[in-house]
């Protein structure tokens, strides 16, 4: 998979800046400001399609001009948005098809912003040729180093126009009605179409139920999953399709949001030339899941760096309750990004807005214009530190020996199922098994299902509920090296369109597993199953395999019901190197994961030297040139007083730390250490 | 109400059979798997329209002959349904008039199942016209054994046309516009009617808000209950009547599912040749609870044996979470069943779905295609068992002398009240009394308001909160003979229309009852009222009638709040032959229910000799040939050590038990004595 | 701001009467209940449209007539509603315009009340119709006292009528497109309005998403809420102009609902002869919430007596719970409403309806008709005490030197805002406050933010999130005179569009309070954050301002977190007179709510006699002959025993009380103090 990162000297650090909505005397204070805070790289545009054609047939670049000649002029870098993401009032109005049509089939009128449907021609039409139209202005100008087309895709439109390119896409795939009728199993409930027209799309008044996720042809809602992702995707290539007719070689991105369930970003990743994406993570989330995102966006251009493109300074404002950022979180946020792949460093939002729904958002800067606010002083500082840094960690790379399988098609399965469970959430499963590899100081890839996987000692699997293509094969091949493969629960369970398959559970993976799994059992979230594993006692929830040996041996058992005393972990040696196959049974507690991957890493040497501390996180980055980073990231409130497994130096302070010498990380502290 | 049950040899065991959504070398499979299960009866073409008509003008019987003879090759009876429960795909695109309307007003488009308006005329002719056509070919096929129509009828439909048919309906209820006006009360909030044309069905377009229990209306809403409850009916009918038109003989149902409020299956009761249903109860629910239920069914055609048409072998799939059911369960449950009148015992579903929505749902065979799992040993057990019971049971009747008032109309007009309290739920109620008395080990009848109750000890009202007709009068009747009439609070309260009574409280109830209640007090459900019977206090909850004695005594009374000290139930002697009326004002906890109840139960005798043994449970069939039989059913996972109080054989040993002797009970164990 | 009572010789007491819906031997035992219960005022007519205009073309009076004749006949008075809050069906029917279109969209068919298009040309025109004929019939009716439009007006209709007339209405307002978007800020999101047809009612198929509180352009919504406020307040004055066109002298009011959020009445109250409302309190609300809506109420027409407009004598019914008033809690309640200025004691109902959904709403004669009854008893002897009271609190005034800001504005603007908590609730806060000074024994004028402050020792501003016009002028002038005003959290934070100040927060506060706000925490309901006052400890909750004082001094501090230290409640002295403006940064506790307003009022000398008596109210008035009331209460179920601070005579048993002497009043118990 190509890539094309911007070219920079440093990170890139800045955010996006909206000065049309301010009168230009605004505009020198931020620029005062942004050289204040090192900032250099503003993305612009995003929301200004109703200011640039303020009519079909009305082109007016006169404030775009200004905002980036004043960013050349300042010696600073634009990453320069297509303005599609939000459609002015007046297309709105002329066109109502460019309205969506929600999953309640209602089509809206004009508001909010994601509004496109993305098979109206009207607006594939003038969204395209507003980017060429951008292109051809701008595709030379001096300050521009990336375009950044649309703004965080996203949204499904359920109208007369997508249903048929729902058929249209269909037919492609397909080709015969019998071939479809087949994989979406519509014998079931006298779903047999006769033709491609009574093909509705699933939603609330089609197939859907109780909101999106309860379906009654799970075949049908995966296949408008993956339309709508296709569809949102052709209207990127459109848009880029036109800049590239006047700018042949700047970097082409759009701002993804990490683990976003509607959109199948595997899909799009090699159509982008680097990826980006905005950080919001949730409310009281573990360190370590932004941490997986970031790994996610990594793993999509294979181990490139991406762009943090967006992560707030201080607060959001769209939740039921937005929590400051307490001092030091940011600086940390932001090294962690760094230290998982990030080689830009940006905010949204340069300046508050008076107005609207994002005016509590964090900014840099605030409503009164200050340059003496905590929040503006601690992003200041970092702008030091990140200038500090210089060109040292960009292009670098995670030298990783864990791969872990995310794959979209089997978190839409998962969640859309009838049964066992839905209580069992995709990302709770993968992030825990992420998180015991990483707590235990191991370096994640984390790939799609098609990855080469021969470069892995580990592949973690967990709650694989499809299994596609030749998925079973690659995997026993990691066995075969000597490799380990961890599976869980509610893996193999499927084909690529949501049927069972035909054969003993867990599938494709049973050979590998060497386990038979013939029924299963689900409870409410308040029932706890102990499961025993040698000598630990875990807690399990949620859904309970019974497991038949059929080769493996058990690690674990659960401890009670009527299948007390049968497996709950199983590992099977697999192949003539050594290598092996686990399978985990049962949603484990977290204390449960960390044991059985730490049990598996240790088989790998995987094991990092600050396992052992909590909130102490490790990360390894190999530059272009050989350099080695090693990134000590504390995200405790106290010191972290440590031992310096290696010789090197901390390129935060500019220090030598000796190996066995003391080393110690002030509260939410951190140490970028060159160790070669 | 004449009955006409399927007749066979033996306790017709199998279940749903969909063998069109697999090739024919699966069929095979199938067929041993049978043999190997005890499975002689198979329900087949339940969703079946779009394989056998796939289009207006044509009929496709091909895979419907192989799967009827192959049945009959095979020796197995097949219950044949019509198909007409899930529309096909090119009939919803041709005539959009057979899709719903839902309650928020929306035409749907196709999917789903249960999806047709019953006041379409084009869904009418053409269901009616595939019911004539399948008796006209199947009807002295030799599988066959009995007609399912459509299935598990529900819902509702809003359309045009169906307001239009309810119009009619009121013209024909009520002739003039005074007299509906008045039977709604329509002078309130100025909804006098002036021309029929200006009702509209009430939903969240027009009577409702927060749902379909909220209505300013209560008359139209139950109005609107009572019509959709008699347009599925006609649905019925006419297929129905296309079938007697080729087929004058062989039985007809359609499968029912126990207490589910949205039809009123007494009025519906008259028309099935036998009633069937589907048994899946909610979770943790107790085993009076599908008890209940059954008793319910079987009171739909006055005691008369009933099919158990679906229960699941192992789990559900539409719940938020399906728990297994344990190793012995379905044993336990089947029997049960079988103690309430189930003359058969049929599964959903032989062979686990390939994929959508009851991929997961349980199944005798599962994907993998074996006879080695637990389930399947399970039910093969369950099916030599059935088999040595031979036609014991068949045709057998409950020999209850308690009755247990259920009324749809009650039920709704309880739920759609504004005020005293929406915690109060009438299946609650009701099951609270239901329960009381079986597990004090009579056996009950449970019957509509209009039922003969001349032949009962006991009549127990739970909530009977409409009162219509001479139900009063037949109360009475059942004190002055010398019986005991138990009602509660909030019973009594409206008339047909849901007009309240212009008299003390409970209405005609009040003579019998002894009381007056001029007020109520309700409060959340965290507040415990203490009431004190008899030396022992229980808890009372959410609704608090305050009790004036005009003629009765009280039993208990309650311990708290201004109204400590009045009564909280009370007894009043009726007529000459030592009759009493209990009135329970408040919503007792179970305990308080139980003390009541036992209290009834002992005056006449009807207290079992296990009624101290929590989770055994007892129940007594009677033979057409006069055999008495006694199921003894141990719900706990522990064995029960009984003594014997009788002498009989337990038919499912075949062994001798002594009046006296001890008589042992395994976890969720069963004896079925044969006493005469 | 003129005002107009309606003249009667002590307080007007009755309620609801809706006899159309009885036939007339009910009006011979409703008249003859009356009498019993010293009841003497009637609200008829209020849905009587269908039966007085049964088509459009006939007027049938007759009823009406007969009901006011008789209520003439019987001495009683009538309050005359004009009918126009339930549509007939047949206006329904032949001018669907008139039927609402909901919040998602949806135009509704008939049903419910409160169901007219305030936009509707049909609606104006046979609304007004209507209000014009009753009044020329009934202007000169011996027992006609007040007119009483509609009823509880409220509602919002999203039509193209609607939003023709918003459109129409923001014209008005903002001249030019380019005002309008410079006050809504639509550079944002790329909103740029160029033609007033692009402009869409704010709902959900539009700016809106999780209903009406999350919006886009809080701009857009506010100005929508205002539309509303100014539509409904067009119906009304429409129908009270066709009143004055036959009766130039009646009162005319409405029945406003206290603090009901969809309306501004503080954009009302000029238009209503005097002002008069409808009190349900939520379950389990504190007496000072009644209280806060009563001087609300009374704050509308500058502190001139208002009427209680319907109340229930026992029960709700729409509630999911509907508790009883216990015995006495009925006549608390009416006499609080008196001693906070109520010239009238009605409620709803009379007569219990039959049917329909407040069948269960508490009346004054129950469906059994009966004068025995608990209720009947207590609302006659309440009948009695306020016959007794005769003329000597009619026009009385409440001297309160305390003033609480309460602002529509900025109640809409806050709990519309993104960010920075959806917790916090505008009501909470300002009751907290109210209630803080209240059980303190200050009396409360609750004012709009337009009102005249320069009476006021005390001005509270809880909450006061938009500042507009030269409020914080008004409010320094405060402080210079030497009065103290306190603000909160969340307080001087947005103009008139809901656009941020671009200064230091709290905007035009600031210079007042002396302080600035950078930034604000926002945390989950669970999050308790010490603040250290004074030697107390109490608990704050949901947001955590962090005040840079400049000039202020700290009261009280943060006791956690990195805020901890920095001052959570400030008092910043201004002026030259000893004025103090007081900022409290966060959510305190009620305890920690009443430390701080007990500082504020002990300065004022404005604590009570009785501010430790948990449960004991007391309130003032002075009567137009200089007549001092003081109210006494005790909310408690125990006896309250306590020492007269005046030498007065008590109204309510005509005894003397001697300064210094004991003074005992029963549970639940009053008395009303004649101190001059």
């Amino acid at each position: 998979m190509t890539e094309r990162l911007p070219r920079t000297p440093k990170i890139p650090y800045g955010g996006d800046h909206n000065p049309e909505q301010w009168p230009e005397e605004v505009w020198d204070d931020d620029h005062r400001l942004f050289t204040q805070a090192g900032v250099d790289t503003l993305t612009v545009g995003v929301f200004s399609w109703s200011l640039t054609q303020p009519a079909e047939d009305t082109y007016d670049f006169t404030t775009l001009d200004r905002i980036l000649d004043r960013a050349a002029a300042e010696g600073r870098q634009v990453c320069l948005a297509t303005a599609t993401a939000a459609l002015p009032p007046w297309l709105a109005k002329k066109y109502p098809e460019v309205n969506r049509t929600d999953f309640e089939g209602r089509r809206h009128r004009y508001g909010q912003r994601h509004n496109f449907c993305p098979s109206s021609p009207a607006y594939r039409r003038l969204a395209t040729a507003l980017a060429g139209r951008l292109a051809e202005r701008y595709a030379r100008h001096p300050a521009l180093l990336a375009w950044h087309i649309n703004n965080e895709y996203g949204g499904t439109c359920y109208c007369d126009l997508c249903a048929q390119a729902f058929r249209d896409r269909l037919r492609d795939r397909y080709v015969t009605l019998d071939t479809l009728n087949d994989a979406w199993c519509t014998t079931f409930w006298s779903h047999r179409y006769t033709d491609w027209a009574e093909i509705e799309p699933p939603n609330a008044l089609t197939e859907h139920w109780r909101g999106s996720d309860h379906t009654a042809f799970q075949g049908t809602t995966l296949d408008y999953f993956r339309f709508t992702t296709d569809a949102l995707l052709g209207c990127f290539l459109a848009e880029k399709e036109a800049i590239r007719a006047h700018d042949p070689a700047t970097p082409v991105t759009t701002n993804f949001m990490g683990m976003f369930r509607p959109l199948d970003y595997h899909r799009w990743a090699p159509h982008l030339d680097f990826a980006s994406w905005d950080s919001y993570p949730p409310l009281d989330a573990p360190p370590t899941w932004p941490a997986l995102a970031h790994d996610l966006m990594r793993g999509l251009k294979d181990g490139a760096p991406f762009w943090l493109m967006e992560q707030t300074p201080s607060t959001t404002a769209c939740r039921d309750v937005n929590p400051l950022r307490r001092p030091g979180e940011l600086r940390l946020a932001t090294l962690q990004a760094v230290a998982h792949g990030a080689d830009a460093a940006l905010y949204f939002q340069m300046r508050a807005s008076r107005g609207a729904c994002e005016k509590y958002h964090g900014a840099v800067i605030g409503h009164a214009g200050r340059d003496d606010t905590r929040v503006f002083r601690e992003v200041a500082e970092l702008g030091r530190e990140l200038t500090l840094l210089g060109d040292v960690s960009l292009g670098a790379r995670t030298p990783a020996r864990t791969a872990l399988l995310f794959d979209w098609d089997s978190w839409w399965a998962l969640e859309i199922s009838d049964g066992p469970s839905r209580l069992v959430r995709y990302q709770e499963v993968v992030h825990a098994y992420y998180r015991a590899a990483r707590d235990a100081g191991a370096d994640v890839d984390v790939v799609p299902q098609t990855a080469d996987l021969t470069g892995y000692d580990v592949v973690l699997a967990p709650a694989l509920h499809m299994v596609k293509g030749d998925l079973a094969t690659r995997l026993e091949g990691v066995a075969s090296r000597g490799g380990t493969v961890l599976a869980t629960f509610l893996s193999g369970r499927v084909d690529e369109h949501d049927r069972a398959f035909l054969s003993d559970v867990p599938g494709p993976l049973a050979p590998l597993m060497g386990i038979r799994v013939d029924e299963w059992d689900a409870r409410a979230r308040d029932v706890v199953q102990p499961v025993e594993m040698g000598g630990s006692t875990h807690d399990a929830r949620l859904v309970f395999e019974i497991v038949l040996p059929r080769g493996a041996e058990p690690v674990a058992t659960y401890g009670a019901d009527f299948y007390a005393g049968t497996p709950a972990v199983t590992r099977n040696r697999f192949g003539d190197s050594g290598g092996e196959a686990w399978y985990v049974a049962t949603a484990l507690d977290q204390p449960g994961v960390d044991d059985v991957v730490r049990r598996v890493l240790t088989r790998h040497d995987l094991i990092g030297p600050y396992a052992d501390r909590a909130g102490l996180e490790t990360a390894h980055r190999t530059a272009p040139d050989g350099t080695r980073l090693l990134f000590l990231l504390n995200h405790t409130p106290d010191p972290a007083h440590l031992t310096a497994h290696t010789t090197a130096t901390d390129l935060l302070t500019g220090k030598r730390v000796d190996k066995g010498a003391p080393l110690t990380l002030g509260p939410l502290g951190a140490a970028i250490l060159r160790t070669q």
